[in-house]
């Protein structure tokens, strides 16, 4: 990733603990002084908030699966364009809630093998990888009780039941293979605090060096 | 194009009448007994409707060229699976108002060079073309005076110019020469009637085949 910024995102599966972790590594890197962007996918600029709220609201099988990989990478494009690289070259810390790893998983696996054309459509039209991925691992059990517990309308993707939950992890534990420059894998199933210190310390060991 | 129907695009500069000889064209072969789909894009089914509002409504600068045109991908991919295919797979005529030439002529020209990218998208997630494509040809100036007298909310597109349209003419009769096997050029320049005559010639003349 260019710029002088640091890109951070998390991934891991529904109910992991990824939002509550990038919250609190914000408010760590904020109080040591440094300028953070806090943002999240799909949204994180005025219009992929518009493109989240049309992929995610409505039916299951209102997209296609290539269709919604296509408003996916629109998403990310805008959001990539508007918030991430300006805020990177402004020399901040930018946290992305997923980021390219998620389609790959939530696209790429659950919805067909379409790994390859998540993967073409990236390297054509994004091109872009976080400096840092924090994979947040957990048993899918554990991740699926806290997941259904915060249900609203944007439950889609949370419907899909532990054994989706059990490739998806598994998934993700390949991609940290696959990438293992960026990935660091945390120990999601401690407490928050132990979790959010495992964090910090992987994110500082970055960010001095 | 596969499916035993047949699949024909109206392109050409704003105000050239493309959408008046689509559905002239849809009446005469109606009258004939064909089964006709008439449709038109950005749009032509009920997700890519939604897609096309997000795109075409607000500021011209809402969105990047990159951004649009994945969105330009992602509708045309809905009404493709939606709306074209089934009816080709059923045996009718589809008629479209609008297909990918006008992707590529539009934001692959207008918004920067971008015909690249436009092209691989349209590789990766689309992959068809229609098999006949008519080209209402005029001069931009006269096309340009019928555009301006009907503009509404979707007027992005119409706020070009004259310069830019002529630039878009020559663009569609470059791409009438890149596609000989599908494109026929039409003088849009004459009456409606004389314009009409012409098209059902030539589409007659492919049902015929």
């Amino acid at each position: 990733m260019s710029g002088t910024g640091l890109f951070i995102s998390f991934e891991g599966i529904d109910g992991s603990g990824k939002s509550t972790q990038a919250r609190l590594l914000a408010d760590h890197l904020i109080a040591k002084g440094r300028d953070v962007v806090l943002t999240r996918e799909p949204g994180g600029s005025p219009g992929a908030e518009e493109i989240r709220a049309l992929v995610l609201q409505g039916s299951p099988d209102r997209w296609s699966a290539e269709t919604e990989i296509l408003l996916f990478t629109a998403a990310r494009r805008d959001h990539l364009e508007r918030t991430i690289q300006p805020a990177l070259d402004a020399g901040k810390v930018v946290i992305c809630d997923r980021f390219a790893d998620s389609t790959r998983m939530y696209q790429g696996l659950s919805r067909g093998d379409l790994r390859g054309t998540v993967d073409n459509l990236h390297r054509l039209m994004i091109g872009v990888e976080p400096d840092l991925t924090l994979l947040i691992d957990m048993p899918p059990d554990q991740g699926l009780s806290r997941a259904l517990s915060r249900q609203g309308v944007e439950e889609r993707f949370e419907e899909f039941g532990e054994d989706l939950q059990k490739a998806m992890r598994a998934g993700f534990l390949d991609l940290a293979t696959e990438f293992p420059e960026r990935f660091i894998k945390i120990n999601g199933a401690q407490e928050i605090d132990a979790v959010a210190a495992d964090v910090a310390r992987a994110v500082d060991a970055r960010l001095v060096a």
